[in-house]
């Protein structure tokens, strides 16, 4: 070249937004550097199934480096974003700092307890690789409490779990926990029939799955109950404690809170000193931008983006984050080759949207076209397969579905970590077993 | 029955040696419980294979409910056993108790320090799914500290790793290890050469694997240097801290040590009241029972048995484990049912040792015969894969082996943990990337 240097991307994240953007600047005159706190990639859709022991944290995970080691313009650095300072146009990492002439933030969002912080020990959320062993820890250890407690009320506590919130995970939660108790494992206890677990979904709002048609909320919630899911509509939880769940005066005794309910978009937002909505998430102009600085784009979960055909706002789902992500690539890719000085604003393109609800249960709307039931289940089985990063992390889920398919297997039901044996079995002094 | 309440087995451990003495008293008029602090078995002949991302712990673990739920005399009960009172016939658990008739103590054993435990900080050993996790983390963290150090020193001793131990352990990781610096990961990054990576072996004796044959023994040394192993025979370590290694007055800068060098028995043997050997090892009697307690049997890794044929020691493998179990097992059986008064003594029957080296290189005994190279490793495979439990998990591994071998793909390179970014990148105060 001519010896200047190259301008400097950074791209904050490696989620779906982060690594679109890198994609979209392949081949572009530009240095980029995408920075993540975790070397990996996670396929959040299917994370619910490693908190529920179907898949292992491996097979939904692929190394960012890997995923982008043939984009010669890219690197990829493990570390840490604390801050950015848009008037230097740098951003601080832990003490140090690192410039940039085109950022892209896609740092994503957590799980948020609606000011009570306090929640979060007793009702984990599912947003990390670690959230998901952590549940899938507590779903295995409810049924080794319960084989093991005295009273049949201790036993009753440990086998009914609550899961807050009724979005897609929510509904995924609850539908697999209840086909864990009911279908994998009965024969491996000999003091409790498993079948007998209670799952109780508390929601909110009027009906669960709120994003979706009505009617596919309706059919969603006859599904979830006829495998003897409990469906609490219109209950807003006003506190979370190691013994149950208050809704107002009511109290209900669950020994497993999962919080599926709010997100909070990462505290980064905040160091950028524009308006935020009451997630946290960044308020973006029509191009993604914030005001007064063309050359910083917000993406994915972090971004409160409006699709500017429709005027609606970008659903937090991974076609919002992959289509923000490619838009600021692409804008910046045109920004320093010159070819387009006036952007388009950016347009959300809706490919659809499904949940899965269990075994050949699912919805699915698709444009107009809206389905339920065994076709909406293979369709989301086809499209999560076709997205998942690494053809062998395909075949691995496609075999571990297969076989769980066929013989109601979850073969990954480890519990591991130091804290791994925390209950207290047995209760007995002394303890008669059979 | 007669209203006779039945003889009551425990069995504590559920590794090779525990469910082999569980399955050799189905069907037995017995109430079998086997006590575990974890949930599920782990299958140790791989566990390196998860250390260096080939596999997910799922694809060598099994819950141990699941391998015994269709035994209906036996159950299964989370839970750590503390101490055994002989005299009294109970076992304490965390301030309960519970009784026996008869006792099969398979407790098996973890890696130990000569009395340095101290070095377990910073030279982690392998014994459990956990300690594969933290292995994983370090082996992968260490290349992305390399990345981004500033100095060249740095940067090497980032790339240098020492293991300590020439057993089949050491040997397969550094194998494994010199494998993924050199084949799968070097177009990852950007400012380092892994292919540099220098892996160093140190054994205190005068061969590696000194349980095998000495031409095997070599064979394997060449192997390894191929590779481009370091290794190091007549080293004792004398110290082990975060700068390095020193043997005696040498000291080596390293900065990643693993631990493959001994292994101590459980301390659960020390409640017996019983002679011990130098590992804490439970000297048994020709029965695999201790003096004056024909009803207490210890077998696997934390008995010191002999074969009473050949009068040399069981091995501490898989096969030593199993067989040892089997033989309890079947013993207490006999003894029920009135079958056996006098019993055999027990025969540990050689069916062969192997360790892996690297891609098709593998040492092989089988009896006599002896190989090494690429019938050696197809074996390995081929016995490995026979006994590994569960059909998912063969298919699983199977696939994984296939890819590594297609593609020198190692898919599991997952950083997890909450403490997962210890490393300081950028080095640098104004961090330039490329």
């Amino acid at each position: 070249m001519n010896g200047q240097p190259l301008p400097r991307v950074i791209i904050v994240g490696g989620g779906f937004a982060g690594l679109a953007a890198a994609k979209a600047l392949e081949g572009a005159p530009v240095a980029v550097t995408l920075l993540d706190r975790r070397n990996h990639h996670v396929f959040q859709p299917l994370l619910y199934q490693v908190a529920t022991a179907s898949l292992s944290p491996a097979d939904i995970c692929a190394p960012i480096r890997t995923i982008l080691r043939k984009q010669r313009n890219c690197e990829v650095v493990l570390a840490e974003v604390v801050g950015v300072d848009v008037a230097e146009k740098k951003l601080t990492l832990d003490g140090r700092y690192v410039r940039y002439d085109w950022l892209v933030l896609a740092a994503g969002a957590t799980h948020a307890y609606f000011g009570h912080d306090e929640w979060a020990a007793v009702a984990p959320g599912l947003k990390s690789i670690e959230d998901a062993t952590e549940l899938r820890r507590r779903i295995l250890l409810a049924f080794e409490t319960a084989e093991y407690e005295g009273s049949p009320e201790a036993r009753r506590a440990a086998l009914t779990f609550g899961i807050v919130g009724a979005g897609p995970t929510g509904v995924e939660l609850a539908g697999a926990i209840k086909e864990i108790a009911g279908e994998t494992i009965p024969e491996d206890y000999r003091h409790i029939d498993t079948r007998t677990t209670r799952v109780i979904l508390f929601e909110a709002g009027a009906r669960i799955l709120a994003a979706y048609p009505p009617e596919l909320s309706a059919r969603a919630q006859r599904d979830l109950e006829r495998m003897g899911v409990e469906v609490r509509l219109g209950s807003t939880v006003t506190n979370v404690t190691r013994q149950g769940i208050h809704i107002g005066e009511e109290f209900i005794s669950v020994r497993n809170v999962f919080w599926a309910a709010g997100v909070e978009a990462s505290p980064l937002g905040k160091s950028l000193g524009v308006p935020l909505d009451r997630s946290g998430r960044v308020v973006v102009a029509p191009d993604l931008t914030i005001p007064g600085h063309p050359e910083v784009f917000v993406t994915g979960d972090l971004a409160a983006a409006t699709s500017s055909d429709t005027g609606l706002p970008v659903p937090g789902v991974a076609q919002g984050g992959i289509q923000m992500g490619r838009y600021a690539g692409r804008a910046i890719a045109g920004a320093v080759t010159g070819r387009s000085e006036n952007r388009k604003p950016f347009v959300y393109r809706d490919k659809g949207s499904m949940a899965i609800i269990g075994k050949a249960k699912a919805v699915a709307v698709i444009g107009r076209f809206k389905t339920a039931g065994f076709l909406a289940w293979l369709i989301w089985g086809g499209i999560h397969i076709a997205f998942l990063i690494g053809f062998r992390n395909r075949l691995q889920v496609l075999l571990s579905w297969f076989w769980s398919w066929l013989l109601n297997a979850r073969d990954a039901r480890l519990i591991t970590g130091e804290a791994g044996l925390e209950i207290q079995v047995p209760r007995s002094d002394d303890f008669t077993p059979q």
